[in-house]
């Protein structure tokens, strides 16, 4: 039998596109949920909206936030209510002791007054396979960016991913399928190994200068300053810098600018580039997550 | 020893953001080349410009119009000035007997005009070469096309390939290459052979229609009304269809119109997103095209 919801009581307080996809996707699973908001004439069947957050909370199985959680006066994400939403500690309280609170990333308000309870938070996008799994629609995206902003063909152009982690190692093997000669800059001498086998070409960041006059388009993984105003002299003006490292980059912006070097940063392409795939891959991860919770055994959710 | 032009004698006639491009290469190879028109304040070593027709092409080695050639009224494709330059009986007149007449597509006026005179006239994109060539950044357009136009990665979704000759190869090639399942339809078993080969899922037209309801993406390279009424009606709303055969394409766009389909005509793509790929694939062609005339030989020009 294909492993399932049936019954299960969720919670889901805020959101945006991404939380429509998810609680249609749990919801043909069997799940019953509960949201604290939908859009005007939005129906999902199996779900029941409009309770406030405290009564959606009490009797859940488990609790599902909106990605960017709460901010630091504890308003709930929300794209469809003009009135803020707060998180307070009555519907904290109201939580059931059992049941997860997932979140995409959590503040340290969040943090703490789930701690208080003694409640299980869960941060899906610091888990490796979320990371993973969103480095897909993060690929696509650049990908996207680079064909919009470039006069020439990905096919037969020369293009550098600086990081080989998870988005780094995605992102070349799309650029390598293309036709792009890629280039990996890494640290690491088990990702640069990883990398020459996989038919890249991989760089040192010291050996790096000397290569960057050749570049046609430049992509940064790393969430550190590695394209610095020394460096940027050895990028020719007419290539491109696309930064997916997540604020403020790993690129001297400024520096870029003076130089005439065309330099975007691009966080946070998964919920701008392909909202329904950012969904669906909250789903597949917070299903399997369910499903270990209810039967206590490993599911691929594949 | 490089092959090369050196001292070869061109006229370039009118033309656009890719014949600046050739003209750069072909210089770049030491080609001597007049040209009748030029960007204002656009200077190019080797280029001499501003010259009327008639003179440009007396003593040409050979002699390139634009890839659309002349209209019906022998108005040369030209962006850079107002006024109209014509090309006229007396300037064909003046080109030298042996020097051949490249164009990209050649309209009956200028196919007439050169026959008169005995002149060898190439038709560029009629060639395989050229058409494999530009078949990579119309592949690479159509999938800018389709990032931009869904909500959800093209990793993961299903696209159907209409068409598997030059362009409908390069492109299922790169579909697949970025996850896409990708069903290729065609006519031609030794086609539905190569696409099997490939790795991607060959269908017959009779077979496509119980197979399209499940379609994310349709990617038409037919010239000729495949994507019927009739057969519209198995295409679910939320997919999207990218007509790349030349105009008017291969689909009934007011039925996909009614029935709520969005559907793009998109022909060109190489000149309109990757202009400098587009010219340089001239000149690649053009190049080995000339080095044969001067030295009889064989080249790969790559």
């Amino acid at each position: 039998m294909h492993p399932s919801l049936k019954g299960m009581k969720l919670a889901v307080l805020g959101g945006d596109a991404r939380e429509l996809v998810l609680m249609r996707e749990l919801a043909a699973e069997g799940a019953m949920i509960s949201a604290s908001c939908l859009p005007p004439d939005c129906r999902l069947d199996g779900v029941v909206a409009g309770s406030e957050p405290g009564a959606c909370v009490a009797g859940a199985e488990a609790v599902i936030l909106p990605v960017p959680g709460v901010n630091e006066q504890g308003r709930l994400h929300c794209t469809y209510t003009a009135e803020p939403i707060l998180l307070t500690e009555e519907i904290v309280a109201r939580i059931p002791q059992k049941a997860p609170v997932f979140v995409g990333i959590a503040r340290p308000l969040l943090v703490s007054m789930t701690a208080k309870r003694g409640l299980r938070l869960v941060e899906l996008m610091e888990m490796d396979e979320t990371a993973i799994l969103n480095s897909i629609p993060s690929a696509e995206g650049a990908v996207q960016m680079a064909m919009e902003m470039m006069p020439v063909t990905l096919h037969g152009s020369i293009a550098f991913v600086l990081g080989f982690g998870r988005t780094g190692m995605t992102l070349a093997r799309v650029l390598h399928a293309l036709g792009a000669v890629t280039r990996v800059v890494a640290r690491n001498p088990a990702q640069l190994a990883r990398s020459y086998e996989m038919g890249l070409l991989p760089l040192s960041f010291a050996e790096m200068p000397q290569h960057l006059k050749a570049a046609d388009v430049i992509f940064n993984t790393v969430p550190a300053l590695v394209l610095t105003r020394e460096i940027l002299q050895a990028v020719p003006p007419e290539a491109i810098i696309i930064d997916l490292a997540s604020s403020p980059g790993g690129t001297d912006f400024p520096a870029a600018a003076a130089m005439g070097v065309r330099a975007v940063l691009a966080p946070g392409l998964p919920g701008k580039v392909a909202p329904q795939t950012a969904g669906k891959i909250l789903a597949r991860v917070i299903k399997r997550l369910l499903l270990e919770q209810k039967d206590g055994g490993q599911t691929s959710a594949f």
